[in-house]
Protein backbone atom coordinates (compact mmCIF):
# COMPACT_ATOMS: atom_id res chain seq x y z
CA UNK A 1 0.00 0.00 0.00
CA UNK A 2 2.81 2.20 0.93
CA UNK A 3 4.28 1.71 -2.78
CA UNK A 4 1.54 2.40 -4.29
CA UNK A 5 1.28 5.62 -2.41
CA UNK A 6 4.72 6.39 -3.19
CA UNK A 7 4.27 5.79 -6.90
CA UNK A 8 1.13 7.82 -7.03
CA UNK A 9 3.11 10.71 -5.55
CA UNK A 10 5.95 10.02 -7.80
CA UNK A 11 4.30 9.91 -10.82
CA UNK A 12 2.63 13.36 -10.06
CA UNK A 13 5.97 14.69 -9.10
CA UNK A 14 7.37 13.21 -12.61
CA UNK A 15 4.56 14.13 -14.39
CA UNK A 16 4.49 17.91 -13.17
CA UNK A 17 8.35 18.16 -13.84
CA UNK A 18 7.84 17.03 -17.19
CA UNK A 19 4.77 19.53 -18.16
CA UNK A 20 7.08 22.35 -16.90
CA UNK A 21 9.75 20.97 -19.16
CA UNK A 22 7.32 20.85 -22.41
CA UNK A 23 5.01 23.57 -22.03
CA UNK A 24 3.77 22.98 -25.68
CA UNK A 25 2.29 19.23 -24.87
CA UNK A 26 -1.27 18.90 -25.48
CA UNK A 27 -1.90 15.73 -23.75
CA UNK A 28 0.10 11.99 -23.10
CA UNK A 29 -1.95 9.82 -25.01
CA UNK A 30 -1.60 7.21 -27.00
CA UNK A 31 -2.16 8.79 -30.91
CA UNK A 32 -1.64 7.05 -34.19
CA UNK A 33 -0.95 9.13 -36.86
CA UNK A 34 -0.42 8.74 -41.01
CA UNK A 35 0.98 11.04 -42.81
CA UNK A 36 1.32 11.76 -46.42
CA UNK A 37 4.38 13.48 -47.96
CA UNK A 38 4.67 13.87 -51.91
CA UNK A 39 6.45 16.90 -52.37
CA UNK A 40 9.85 17.69 -54.35
CA UNK A 41 11.52 20.49 -52.86
CA UNK A 42 13.90 21.58 -50.50
CA UNK A 43 11.74 24.17 -48.48
CA UNK A 44 8.78 21.06 -47.72
CA UNK A 45 10.94 18.87 -46.55
CA UNK A 46 12.02 21.27 -44.25
CA UNK A 47 8.11 21.79 -43.39
CA UNK A 48 7.51 18.08 -42.76
CA UNK A 49 10.65 17.63 -40.60
CA UNK A 50 8.88 20.52 -38.41
CA UNK A 51 5.74 19.20 -38.69
CA UNK A 52 6.44 16.08 -36.84
CA UNK A 53 8.75 17.95 -34.65
CA UNK A 54 5.58 20.16 -33.73
CA UNK A 55 3.36 17.07 -33.09
CA UNK A 56 5.61 15.08 -31.31
CA UNK A 57 6.37 18.32 -28.58
CA UNK A 58 2.47 18.37 -28.46
CA UNK A 59 1.72 14.52 -28.51
CA UNK A 60 4.75 13.07 -26.96
CA UNK A 61 3.49 9.49 -27.07
CA UNK A 62 1.86 9.88 -30.89
CA UNK A 63 3.14 7.05 -33.30
CA UNK A 64 3.96 8.79 -36.26
CA UNK A 65 4.24 7.45 -39.85
CA UNK A 66 5.48 9.51 -42.88
CA UNK A 67 4.51 7.70 -46.00
CA UNK A 68 6.10 9.02 -49.20
CA UNK A 69 5.62 8.97 -52.47
CA UNK A 70 6.07 10.86 -55.96
CA UNK A 71 8.61 13.69 -55.61
CA UNK A 72 8.36 13.30 -51.85
CA UNK A 73 10.69 10.20 -52.32
CA UNK A 74 13.22 13.00 -52.57
CA UNK A 75 13.34 13.15 -48.66
CA UNK A 76 14.06 9.58 -48.11
CA UNK A 77 17.02 9.28 -50.32
CA UNK A 78 20.75 9.71 -49.77
CA UNK A 79 21.78 11.85 -52.37
CA UNK A 80 18.89 14.27 -52.33
CA UNK A 81 17.26 14.41 -48.73
CA UNK A 82 18.38 17.92 -47.28
CA UNK A 83 17.47 16.41 -44.09
CA UNK A 84 18.37 13.63 -43.77
CA UNK A 85 20.17 13.90 -40.18
CA UNK A 86 17.04 15.52 -39.02
CA UNK A 87 14.75 12.46 -40.19
CA UNK A 88 17.35 9.95 -38.60
CA UNK A 89 16.76 11.71 -35.12
CA UNK A 90 13.48 11.16 -35.51
CA UNK A 91 13.42 7.71 -36.34
CA UNK A 92 16.15 7.07 -33.34
CA UNK A 93 12.89 7.92 -31.65
CA UNK A 94 10.31 5.63 -33.25
CA UNK A 95 9.07 7.75 -36.35
CA UNK A 96 8.65 5.31 -39.39
CA UNK A 97 9.46 6.87 -42.59
CA UNK A 98 8.30 4.35 -45.46
CA UNK A 99 8.88 4.67 -49.57
CA UNK A 100 6.20 3.80 -51.89
CA UNK A 101 7.95 0.77 -53.70
CA UNK A 102 5.62 1.87 -56.66
CA UNK A 103 7.62 4.92 -56.74
CA UNK A 104 10.70 3.67 -56.46
CA UNK A 105 10.03 1.21 -59.30
CA UNK A 106 8.66 3.60 -61.90
CA UNK A 107 11.48 5.90 -60.56
CA UNK A 108 14.16 3.57 -60.58
CA UNK A 109 15.19 3.89 -57.18
CA UNK A 110 16.63 0.96 -55.45
CA UNK A 111 16.62 0.42 -51.50
CA UNK A 112 20.15 1.10 -51.32
CA UNK A 113 19.54 4.81 -52.40
CA UNK A 114 17.83 5.42 -49.61
CA UNK A 115 18.63 6.33 -46.20
CA UNK A 116 19.31 3.43 -43.66
CA UNK A 117 16.25 4.24 -41.01
CA UNK A 118 13.90 4.25 -44.04
CA UNK A 119 11.34 1.05 -44.41
CA UNK A 120 9.58 0.29 -47.74
CA UNK A 121 5.83 -0.44 -48.49
CA UNK A 122 4.14 -1.63 -51.65
CA UNK A 123 1.89 1.06 -52.05
CA UNK A 124 1.93 4.37 -50.13
CA UNK A 125 -1.87 4.72 -50.87
CA UNK A 126 -2.46 1.22 -49.66
CA UNK A 127 -0.53 1.97 -46.58
CA UNK A 128 -2.13 5.05 -46.12
CA UNK A 129 -5.57 2.76 -46.40
CA UNK A 130 -4.59 0.07 -44.39
CA UNK A 131 -3.58 2.57 -41.11
CA UNK A 132 -6.78 4.71 -41.33
CA UNK A 133 -8.58 1.01 -41.15
CA UNK A 134 -6.58 0.30 -38.13
CA UNK A 135 -7.96 3.62 -36.79
CA UNK A 136 -4.92 5.96 -36.98
CA UNK A 137 -5.44 9.86 -38.27
CA UNK A 138 -4.60 10.73 -41.71
CA UNK A 139 -3.05 14.36 -42.16
CA UNK A 140 -1.30 15.21 -45.21
CA UNK A 141 1.92 16.50 -44.68
CA UNK A 142 4.51 18.94 -46.02
CA UNK A 143 3.09 22.48 -48.06
CA UNK B 1 -51.04 10.54 -28.79
CA UNK B 2 -53.06 14.04 -31.06
CA UNK B 3 -50.04 16.01 -30.13
CA UNK B 4 -47.57 13.67 -31.57
CA UNK B 5 -49.26 13.24 -34.70
CA UNK B 6 -50.02 16.90 -34.55
CA UNK B 7 -45.97 16.81 -34.82
CA UNK B 8 -45.48 14.68 -37.26
CA UNK B 9 -47.46 16.68 -39.84
CA UNK B 10 -45.69 19.99 -38.84
CA UNK B 11 -42.15 17.74 -39.37
CA UNK B 12 -43.52 16.82 -42.27
CA UNK B 13 -44.71 20.53 -43.40
CA UNK B 14 -41.66 22.09 -41.89
CA UNK B 15 -39.45 19.50 -43.64
CA UNK B 16 -41.23 20.03 -47.04
CA UNK B 17 -41.37 23.42 -46.71
CA UNK B 18 -37.16 23.68 -46.46
CA UNK B 19 -36.87 21.36 -48.96
CA UNK B 20 -38.48 23.93 -51.47
CA UNK B 21 -36.50 26.72 -50.47
CA UNK B 22 -32.91 24.97 -50.52
CA UNK B 23 -33.52 22.12 -53.37
CA UNK B 24 -29.52 21.52 -52.74
CA UNK B 25 -29.79 19.96 -49.09
CA UNK B 26 -28.43 16.66 -49.32
CA UNK B 27 -29.69 15.74 -45.62
CA UNK B 28 -30.71 17.66 -42.21
CA UNK B 29 -28.77 15.22 -39.96
CA UNK B 30 -25.48 16.15 -37.78
CA UNK B 31 -22.11 15.53 -39.45
CA UNK B 32 -18.55 16.66 -38.41
CA UNK B 33 -15.90 17.89 -40.75
CA UNK B 34 -12.60 19.12 -40.15
CA UNK B 35 -10.56 20.80 -42.88
CA UNK B 36 -6.98 21.49 -43.54
CA UNK B 37 -5.96 24.99 -45.36
CA UNK B 38 -2.76 25.64 -46.05
CA UNK B 39 -3.06 27.79 -49.30
CA UNK B 40 -1.29 31.26 -49.50
CA UNK B 41 -2.42 32.55 -52.60
CA UNK B 42 -6.08 34.69 -52.75
CA UNK B 43 -8.00 32.86 -55.60
CA UNK B 44 -7.81 29.96 -52.86
CA UNK B 45 -8.82 31.99 -50.26
CA UNK B 46 -12.24 32.76 -52.45
CA UNK B 47 -12.42 28.90 -53.02
CA UNK B 48 -12.32 27.36 -49.40
CA UNK B 49 -15.12 29.96 -48.56
CA UNK B 50 -16.77 29.20 -51.52
CA UNK B 51 -16.31 25.27 -50.30
CA UNK B 52 -17.71 25.71 -46.85
CA UNK B 53 -20.75 27.39 -47.87
CA UNK B 54 -21.53 24.77 -50.65
CA UNK B 55 -21.15 22.09 -47.89
CA UNK B 56 -23.63 23.67 -45.39
CA UNK B 57 -25.90 24.47 -48.31
CA UNK B 58 -25.99 20.58 -48.89
CA UNK B 59 -25.66 19.84 -45.19
CA UNK B 60 -27.12 22.92 -42.80
CA UNK B 61 -26.35 20.84 -39.57
CA UNK B 62 -22.83 20.11 -40.51
CA UNK B 63 -20.40 21.14 -37.69
CA UNK B 64 -17.43 22.16 -39.50
CA UNK B 65 -13.92 23.63 -38.86
CA UNK B 66 -11.11 24.90 -41.08
CA UNK B 67 -7.79 24.91 -39.64
CA UNK B 68 -5.23 27.15 -40.91
CA UNK B 69 -1.69 26.48 -41.48
CA UNK B 70 1.61 27.81 -43.34
CA UNK B 71 0.72 30.02 -45.57
CA UNK B 72 -2.99 29.11 -45.02
CA UNK B 73 -3.28 31.68 -41.85
CA UNK B 74 -2.97 34.68 -44.64
CA UNK B 75 -6.55 33.86 -44.77
CA UNK B 76 -7.03 34.57 -40.92
CA UNK B 77 -4.87 37.84 -40.97
CA UNK B 78 -6.87 41.13 -40.76
CA UNK B 79 -4.11 42.86 -43.30
CA UNK B 80 -3.77 40.08 -45.47
CA UNK B 81 -7.38 37.99 -45.70
CA UNK B 82 -9.47 38.93 -49.32
CA UNK B 83 -12.52 37.52 -47.46
CA UNK B 84 -13.05 38.96 -43.99
CA UNK B 85 -16.63 39.59 -44.32
CA UNK B 86 -17.27 36.05 -45.73
CA UNK B 87 -15.79 34.04 -43.06
CA UNK B 88 -16.98 36.49 -40.27
CA UNK B 89 -20.42 35.85 -41.76
CA UNK B 90 -19.78 32.08 -41.52
CA UNK B 91 -18.09 32.22 -37.81
CA UNK B 92 -21.32 34.09 -36.75
CA UNK B 93 -23.35 31.36 -38.25
CA UNK B 94 -21.18 28.64 -36.44
CA UNK B 95 -18.25 27.84 -38.35
CA UNK B 96 -14.88 27.56 -36.57
CA UNK B 97 -11.53 28.46 -37.85
CA UNK B 98 -8.52 27.86 -35.96
CA UNK B 99 -5.10 29.20 -36.57
CA UNK B 100 -1.71 26.90 -35.60
CA UNK B 101 0.14 28.58 -32.83
CA UNK B 102 3.02 26.94 -34.64
CA UNK B 103 2.81 28.96 -37.59
CA UNK B 104 2.33 31.93 -35.47
CA UNK B 105 5.70 31.42 -34.04
CA UNK B 106 7.44 30.79 -37.02
CA UNK B 107 5.57 33.51 -39.18
CA UNK B 108 6.07 35.99 -36.09
CA UNK B 109 2.15 36.69 -36.00
CA UNK B 110 0.36 37.75 -32.62
CA UNK B 111 -3.24 36.91 -32.01
CA UNK B 112 -4.37 40.42 -33.11
CA UNK B 113 -2.92 40.30 -35.86
CA UNK B 114 -6.34 37.58 -36.55
CA UNK B 115 -9.81 38.30 -36.86
CA UNK B 116 -11.53 38.76 -33.97
CA UNK B 117 -13.87 35.32 -34.66
CA UNK B 118 -10.69 33.12 -35.15
CA UNK B 119 -9.63 30.91 -32.51
CA UNK B 120 -5.59 29.81 -31.96
CA UNK B 121 -5.30 25.94 -31.76
CA UNK B 122 -1.54 24.17 -30.51
CA UNK B 123 -1.01 22.77 -33.87
CA UNK B 124 -2.51 22.40 -36.80
CA UNK B 125 -1.62 18.75 -37.08
CA UNK B 126 -2.62 17.55 -33.92
CA UNK B 127 -6.05 19.60 -33.85
CA UNK B 128 -6.43 17.36 -37.68
CA UNK B 129 -5.68 14.35 -35.86
CA UNK B 130 -7.81 15.09 -32.05
CA UNK B 131 -11.29 15.93 -34.33
CA UNK B 132 -10.61 12.46 -36.56
CA UNK B 133 -10.07 10.64 -32.95
CA UNK B 134 -13.07 12.06 -31.95
CA UNK B 135 -15.00 11.12 -35.32
CA UNK B 136 -14.65 13.89 -36.96
CA UNK B 137 -14.65 13.38 -41.29
CA UNK B 138 -11.40 15.26 -42.54
CA UNK B 139 -10.67 16.73 -46.13
CA UNK B 140 -8.32 19.51 -47.21
CA UNK B 141 -9.79 22.22 -48.62
CA UNK B 142 -8.54 24.35 -50.87
CA UNK B 143 -7.28 23.82 -54.30
CA UNK C 1 -18.87 -32.91 -46.32
CA UNK C 2 -16.60 -33.94 -48.99
CA UNK C 3 -17.79 -30.98 -51.07
CA UNK C 4 -17.06 -28.19 -48.11
CA UNK C 5 -13.50 -30.15 -48.29
CA UNK C 6 -13.31 -30.02 -52.38
CA UNK C 7 -14.12 -26.31 -52.55
CA UNK C 8 -11.59 -25.65 -49.57
CA UNK C 9 -8.83 -27.32 -51.40
CA UNK C 10 -10.39 -25.99 -54.63
CA UNK C 11 -9.93 -21.97 -52.81
CA UNK C 12 -6.29 -22.96 -51.63
CA UNK C 13 -5.29 -23.96 -54.87
CA UNK C 14 -6.76 -21.08 -56.57
CA UNK C 15 -5.97 -18.62 -54.08
CA UNK C 16 -2.05 -19.95 -54.56
CA UNK C 17 -2.89 -19.48 -57.92
CA UNK C 18 -3.77 -15.72 -58.26
CA UNK C 19 -0.44 -15.39 -55.84
CA UNK C 20 1.19 -16.41 -58.10
CA UNK C 21 -0.06 -14.49 -60.82
CA UNK C 22 -0.08 -11.26 -58.99
CA UNK C 23 3.03 -11.00 -56.60
CA UNK C 24 1.78 -7.32 -55.83
CA UNK C 25 -1.11 -8.35 -54.24
CA UNK C 26 -1.10 -6.81 -50.47
CA UNK C 27 -4.50 -8.82 -49.68
CA UNK C 28 -7.73 -9.88 -50.76
CA UNK C 29 -9.83 -8.57 -48.27
CA UNK C 30 -12.65 -6.02 -49.50
CA UNK C 31 -11.42 -2.18 -48.61
CA UNK C 32 -13.04 0.89 -49.10
CA UNK C 33 -11.52 3.93 -50.18
CA UNK C 34 -12.26 7.39 -51.20
CA UNK C 35 -9.53 9.68 -53.22
CA UNK C 36 -9.99 13.65 -53.69
CA UNK C 37 -8.81 14.48 -57.11
CA UNK C 38 -8.18 17.78 -57.58
CA UNK C 39 -4.94 18.57 -60.23
CA UNK C 40 -5.62 20.31 -63.72
CA UNK C 41 -2.86 19.43 -65.46
CA UNK C 42 -2.06 16.14 -68.03
CA UNK C 43 0.34 14.70 -65.89
CA UNK C 44 -1.36 14.43 -62.70
CA UNK C 45 -4.70 12.97 -64.72
CA UNK C 46 -1.76 9.76 -65.55
CA UNK C 47 -0.98 9.88 -61.88
CA UNK C 48 -4.17 9.13 -60.70
CA UNK C 49 -4.87 6.84 -62.83
CA UNK C 50 -1.88 4.76 -62.15
CA UNK C 51 -2.86 5.31 -57.88
CA UNK C 52 -5.59 3.51 -59.25
CA UNK C 53 -4.16 1.00 -60.80
CA UNK C 54 -1.70 -0.08 -58.04
CA UNK C 55 -4.37 0.20 -55.71
CA UNK C 56 -5.87 -2.81 -58.00
CA UNK C 57 -3.08 -4.41 -58.08
CA UNK C 58 -2.29 -4.45 -54.27
CA UNK C 59 -6.07 -4.90 -53.08
CA UNK C 60 -7.86 -6.65 -56.13
CA UNK C 61 -11.26 -6.58 -53.88
CA UNK C 62 -10.97 -2.69 -52.74
CA UNK C 63 -13.75 -0.68 -53.32
CA UNK C 64 -12.81 2.39 -54.93
CA UNK C 65 -14.16 5.98 -55.76
CA UNK C 66 -12.38 9.14 -57.57
CA UNK C 67 -14.19 12.03 -56.28
CA UNK C 68 -12.71 14.86 -58.62
CA UNK C 69 -13.40 19.11 -58.31
CA UNK C 70 -12.44 22.18 -59.20
CA UNK C 71 -9.60 21.77 -62.13
CA UNK C 72 -9.34 17.86 -61.08
CA UNK C 73 -12.93 17.82 -63.56
CA UNK C 74 -11.12 18.42 -66.68
CA UNK C 75 -9.97 14.01 -65.86
CA UNK C 76 -13.70 13.34 -66.66
CA UNK C 77 -14.47 15.85 -69.37
CA UNK C 78 -14.45 14.22 -73.46
CA UNK C 79 -12.54 17.22 -74.26
CA UNK C 80 -10.00 17.43 -71.86
CA UNK C 81 -9.51 14.41 -70.41
CA UNK C 82 -5.96 12.47 -71.24
CA UNK C 83 -7.07 9.51 -69.99
CA UNK C 84 -9.90 8.74 -70.93
CA UNK C 85 -9.49 4.95 -72.10
CA UNK C 86 -7.76 4.21 -68.91
CA UNK C 87 -10.52 6.03 -67.08
CA UNK C 88 -13.13 3.77 -68.79
CA UNK C 89 -11.45 0.16 -68.49
CA UNK C 90 -11.17 1.24 -64.75
CA UNK C 91 -14.71 2.45 -64.45
CA UNK C 92 -15.58 -0.87 -66.13
CA UNK C 93 -14.15 -3.07 -63.54
CA UNK C 94 -16.49 -1.05 -61.01
CA UNK C 95 -14.21 2.13 -59.94
CA UNK C 96 -16.60 4.97 -59.74
CA UNK C 97 -15.57 8.35 -60.76
CA UNK C 98 -17.68 11.50 -59.21
CA UNK C 99 -18.34 14.57 -60.83
CA UNK C 100 -18.90 17.78 -57.94
CA UNK C 101 -21.64 19.54 -59.12
CA UNK C 102 -21.13 22.58 -57.56
CA UNK C 103 -18.07 22.92 -59.67
CA UNK C 104 -20.42 22.23 -62.81
CA UNK C 105 -22.40 24.90 -62.34
CA UNK C 106 -19.28 27.16 -61.74
CA UNK C 107 -17.55 25.95 -64.65
CA UNK C 108 -20.49 25.66 -66.62
CA UNK C 109 -20.14 21.85 -67.24
CA UNK C 110 -22.98 19.69 -68.21
CA UNK C 111 -23.52 16.26 -67.58
CA UNK C 112 -23.42 15.51 -71.44
CA UNK C 113 -19.47 16.83 -71.39
CA UNK C 114 -18.34 13.88 -69.21
CA UNK C 115 -17.42 10.67 -70.22
CA UNK C 116 -20.47 8.32 -69.86
CA UNK C 117 -18.83 6.55 -67.26
CA UNK C 118 -19.45 9.34 -64.98
CA UNK C 119 -21.71 10.35 -62.13
CA UNK C 120 -22.37 13.11 -60.85
CA UNK C 121 -22.20 13.97 -56.96
CA UNK C 122 -24.15 17.35 -55.55
CA UNK C 123 -20.47 18.09 -53.74
CA UNK C 124 -17.40 16.76 -53.96
CA UNK C 125 -16.65 17.86 -49.83
CA UNK C 126 -20.15 16.16 -48.93
CA UNK C 127 -19.12 13.02 -51.17
CA UNK C 128 -15.87 12.55 -49.28
CA UNK C 129 -17.54 13.41 -46.02
CA UNK C 130 -20.22 10.89 -46.20
CA UNK C 131 -17.99 8.55 -47.17
CA UNK C 132 -15.64 8.43 -44.35
CA UNK C 133 -18.92 8.49 -42.43
CA UNK C 134 -19.78 5.15 -44.00
CA UNK C 135 -16.12 4.18 -42.76
CA UNK C 136 -14.18 4.44 -46.18
CA UNK C 137 -10.77 5.32 -46.09
CA UNK C 138 -10.02 8.94 -47.40
CA UNK C 139 -6.80 9.98 -49.46
CA UNK C 140 -5.89 12.83 -51.74
CA UNK C 141 -4.88 11.48 -54.80
CA UNK C 142 -3.01 13.07 -57.75
CA UNK C 143 0.44 14.66 -57.30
Amino acid sequence: MKKIFAFIVLSYVVGNAFAQQSPDVVDMKKHHLVMQFMDGDSLSQATIIAQVNNIRRALPNAEIEVVCHGPGLDLLMTTKSKTSSGLTDLASKGVIFSACNNTMKRRNIKKEDLLSAVRVVPSAMVQLTLRQEEGWAYVKGGH
